[in-house]
């Protein structure tokens, strides 16, 4: 038996604004940040699990109250009880307190909290285990998977039994796909070389160097000025040629119509995706924006900022999107994220989670693996995000070669920080800002 | 020139969890609480702005952790500047910090907080132009009232100019239906009797006594047991009569097909609506019920947790609603709940604010008589919710007869609370706790 003996939250930030790293139309300066979680035990075994929610700066600080606030739920429980019945805690961590509940539901700041405890408790249950956290899904059974998930507010649209008939139906061929994974690695496009702030030399200079990497799939900021906009997509393409791939992302400065009119414009670039074009909250206006665009062959993509399984529910009913940009702690830790994982599946809607941040590309590779070996079986129109910020602060970094993510070894989630990075960016006593 | 000078945050809590008033489905026992703001300015004038949000109990220190951290944003401004340009200054609160507009975007925490300063400032400013908020509203010009709106995200379904035609279509009649308020008051129902924890001789005594007092229509509180839930239905209807109005809320306890199967089995109780029958971020799940209920004459009514303008647009263009309960501090404060009651005026749906909690009751008053006198023009269809619960703890608490709240008229948002109670219900140092 395992017990939880504390939940330890910590303020981790990097002052990426600095060099304008992550700059885009909404986002013109983040510091990314993390509210960073330890789960200790009872066990003297050196075993702690990790997890951390992204922000992106300021506020880091009430999410890290947040947590501090659920901690009572978790302290004291037994992890062999919780992982026995994992969709039940989870429905008790999320919405078990009604008090907490009420500053949801299952949204904000307190969904963002309950994320970084969720999937430290993933991290935790990997490591006894000894094995990564896409390896514990796969080799879970369809029964074992759902019983991991709470399907309230779903059950319209995915049961439990109809979740376990479409995990059967991909166990054929799970050890090929694993094997295949081990081997290749998982596809991923880069945003690296396109952020607003970047100069002109500095776009052309991180494409070259993307390029010789092996990279195929780029994508690029917009939304801050049309001309400006279409002058970094001419120079893109002239970088990367034709037949790559270039999507394009507006984090949420439009609205439909505008949308609709911008893209119009931008369509001689052959953008693969607009991301995130308006209000992550518009599902109808998402609808309403693939249904006006569907003869320009752009697709529609979004979801960093979809909150909860309710909403990728709609935007799946709903028709409105052709990408699944799930975030791997907006919503509630990787419990709900295999829910619309599940969900994305039944809609025959690839997945592409988003990455960047600090952490989110050492959480989504054991997503998509997962999706692809256990759950969708297919890699069509499937890319991981890779960006190549802050990996140097984790213990088991992502590896990229050739424009692939290669499979995580290690056991856990991947998202141990270093000791010396808890340290050194520590907000706001840490190193890092006392220089700054 | 006024200038703000200090925002002033406290976390102020009621223990009504001891009686269980309040309690209902998925809000088993609730503490009353707000995350008060007061608004100092450099006037010797003794006036200050008073706002607040509601939350039931444990998070309230996260709200007040919030509205801190955008202090800064309003702290050194001048009211005449930000009132001169009111929509721009709220978008510029709620989502001008990138940083912590990533915590939302306008949901959750953040936006709870935004409401708490919103709404001090319309007290601050409303009470230096010596009106109540309504009457502000309603003697302000089209164009002025326009100005206060932040259109972005809902531009596709209603425009400025759009707005202000609709308005100007409603000139004429505007000083009849201030009349007929100060005269008549706002018709109102009661959910004072129906809490879900209540026993049944406590129940029908709080119907006797609403009846005497002059109330025709009643909400009571499902969810909980079905069979428990006839019971009381049956209790309610006894006491009220077969001609008087019963609403029931289930406050999101069920899924789509459950709401169905159970209100077949209310339907006998002839209830006007059902509030609240799922998760409130399932607009299409609403959209389906309501038509799949269509042939019962129950209506569905929800928007008490509805956490933006970008939902409420949803839930009315996708014809999921009959009624909108918007929250006036769950919303961003007043501008935009101004933005809903447009919205649904366009839609011809009636808006029924969600009443109750601490100070809820106060605020929504001014809503619904702005929205009578000055952009709907109809009481069709239109209730006030009231319950009867800590009223006693504000200067200008609202006043009900016969059913009906009479007109404020005291200036400002009649949020304002006693020193006394800001004392006594300071969490957890004040003397209400300390008892406890």
């Amino acid at each position: 038996m395992t017990i939880i003996t504390r939940v330890e939250a910590r303020d981790i930030r990097f002052p990426t604004s600095r060099e304008l790293d992550g700059s885009d139309a909404m986002n013109e300066a983040p510091d990314y940040s993390a509210a960073y979680v330890i789960l200790h035990t009872d066990q003297n075994d050196g075993i702690t699990g990790h997890g951390l929610t992204f922000t992106i700066g300021r506020g880091n600080d009430i999410c890290v109250a947040a947590i501090n606030a659920m901690a009572s739920r978790l302290e004291g429980r037994n992890l062999e009880d919780i992982t026995a019945n994992m969709g039940a805690f989870w429905r008790d961590l999320t919405s078990g307190d009604s008090q907490l509940r009420w500053l949801g539901p299952e949204k904000g700041v307190m969904h963002l909290a309950s994320a970084a405890m969720v999937n430290a408790l993933w991290d935790l249950w990997a490591k006894r285990e000894g094995k990564p956290v896409w390896k514990l899904l796969v080799d879970m059974t369809p029964e074992q998977l759902v019983n991991c998930l709470d399907f309230r507010f779903v059950s319209d649209v995915l049961t439990p039994q109809e979740a376990i008939a479409m995990l059967k139906r991909k166990a054929d061929g799970k050890a090929e796909r694993e094997a295949q994974m081990r081997d290749q690695g998982y596809p991923a496009y880069t945003t690296s070389a396109g952020w607003l702030g970047y100069p002109e030399d500095k776009v052309r200079r991180l494409c070259r160097e993307a390029l010789a990497e092996g990279w195929e799939h780029f994508k690029q900021k917009v939304g801050g000025n049309l001309d400006e906009d279409r002058r970094r997509a001419a120079i893109i393409r002239e970088e990367i040629g034709e037949h790559r791939t270039l999507m394009m992302d507006a984090n949420q400065v439009w609205d439909v119509d505008e949308t609709i009119a911008n893209m119009r414009s931008l369509a001689e670039f052959n953008p693969y995706w607009i991301e995130e074009p308006t209000s992550p909250d518009d599902i109808l206006g998402h609808a309403e924006i693939r249904h006006r665009l569907a003869d320009s062959g752009i697709g529609v993509a979004t979801g960093e900022h979809c909150h909860n399984r309710v909403m990728f529910k709609q935007l799946l009913q709903a028709g409105a999107i052709d990408f699944c940009q799930l975030d791997s702690c907006r919503l509630g830790g990787l419990n709900e994220v295999i829910m619309v994982v599940l969900l994305s599946a039944k809609f025959d809607v690839p997945i592409c989670p988003h990455g960047g941040g600090v952490g989110l590309c050492e959480y989504t590779q054991h997503i998509s693996m997962f999706d692809y070996i256990a759950v969708s079986g297919s890699l069509e129109g499937r890319l991981l995000e890779y960006v190549d910020h802050l990996h140097e602060h984790f213990i088991d970094p992502v590896r990229t070669r050739r424009g692939h993510y290669l499979i995580p070894e290690a056991p856990g989630y991947s998202i141990t920080m270093k000791p010396e990075t808890l340290e050194t960016f520590a907000y706001p006593a840490g190193a890092a800002w006392k220089e700054g």
